[in-house]
């Protein structure tokens, strides 16, 4: 038998800098003996893993670096796979559970440390503009058509649902956003609240408040580094800080 | 001239239990003078804070609590406020920016620090329910009139979304969790995956994953210590975990 047990730990580290993990996520990078990631996401948490094995490969290696984290844990050891933001928003949760067959779940520990998303770090960036119901849409169309994402900009859109949209942009993919400019300047107002937030919390952070009628789809601030936040009909622009009152009848109490 | 500023951090703090809050929030806890805080989420930090003088009051003193925190950091005081889960998120966040004035926001220095919310809390200790599009739906109808919820629930539910439900039933109030179950039955198949998760990373922390159709909305699981997780028409379960696959092509590859 067996008695040689591998953990497989999914990190969230958060937005970026290494302030904004949690101490759980520390706690597990400093427990792993491997840690396993995008190489952009490595070098973020560079300081925390100085004396760790890791094995990195770009953007695109993902079930490559999964495969791997899975058979060294298979064989005993303590892994860490990080994940940027929460592993578990478009994050590395799922390929894991996803790849992991139904025996090395039984084998392996496995556990999922939750971190601050996308959505939460650029919105404490803005102010406030989550205290109502909203949506997350990704609009990378890598792996889902995009007459489904253009389904859900028009339902978040109709529903008055604060609008967060990750993925907005890449080098090869623009059309995505510019419809989704559109369909909300169709439902909602002008001077509606939107924002396009770039790496938050990290090197080159920039956080633009616009609004639906200056947010401007080709902006060269949206990109796979930045999300864009719309609000929804009550929220409103205070100085320099975007809010969504918390109900729709305490605005102007 | 008034040489004195004093500064409001508003601090996520996360599911609750310490070693899920941020590096930076700790930090801004150790930072402030006074903490002000619902009782309950103050508790839950106690370990963090013990030197620090404090304003705490119930789950209806909100208004009380953020006026008292303002008119501290305007004499100059380091004030936190504490909000649970992120304060970004249906938290206290947008109550402080609704009450400053604008020559408030010009004299105090407000930060907001985000935290791990709810969502991510919850979906951590299922596996891996959000890996595509979410809504975020609050079935509190304190501030929200009934009809706009319903509508919205409606909407994710034809969307595809996989739709997180926060404050999903009080002891007042059970009638909106019945309907949300009800539409998402009418829009999703029996055996979509549906979890309670309550007090998550807490004391009595309880995990429940069940489908459409055995998810009880007259369960005493569900209350406002729990969330509730709907998947999306590719969410599966995967033993004891909760799988919603990144794409709509991958499942089954």
């Amino acid at each position: 038998m067996n008695t040689v047990q591998g953990r497989l730990s999914v990190v969230g580290t958060g937005p970026g800098s290494v302030e904004h993990l949690t101490g759980a996520a520390v706690q597990a990078l400093h427990d792993a003996e491997v840690i396993v990631g995008y190489t952009g996401y490595i070098r973020q948490i560079e300081s925390l893993i100085q004396d760790k094995q890791r094995f990195s490969t770009g953007m695109r290696g993902e079930k490559e670096r999964v495969a791997h984290a899975i058979a060294l844990a298979e064989q005993g050891a303590r892994v860490a796979v990080v994940s940027g933001g929460d592993a578990g928003v478009y994050g590395m949760a799922g390929l894991v559970l996803e790849m992991l067959g139904d025996e090395q779940l039984e084998r392996i520990a496995l556990e999922i440390i939750p971190g601050v998303t996308a959505a939460s770090a650029a919105a404490s960036c803005l102010g406030a503009p989550l205290m109502h119901d909203f949506a997350v849409i990704s609009l990378s169309d890598l792996l889902t058509s995009p007459e489904l994402i253009e389904r859900r900009l028009l339902l978040a859109a109709e529903g008055d649902f604060v609008t967060v949209l990750y993925n907005p942009k890449s080098r090869t993919r623009n059309t995505l956003i510019r419809s989704a400019v559109e369909v909300f300047r169709q439902h909602r107002k002008p001077d509606t609240p939107a924002a396009i937030v770039s790496n938050a919390y990290r090197e080159n952070e920039r956080v633009e408040l616009l609004s639906l009628e200056t947010l401007d789809p080709d902006s060269p601030s949206i990109d796979m580094s930045s999300v864009v936040i719309i609000g929804n009909c009550s929220s409103y622009r205070k100085g320099m800080w975007f809010v969504t009152p918390r109900g729709y009848r305490i605005h102007g109490e």
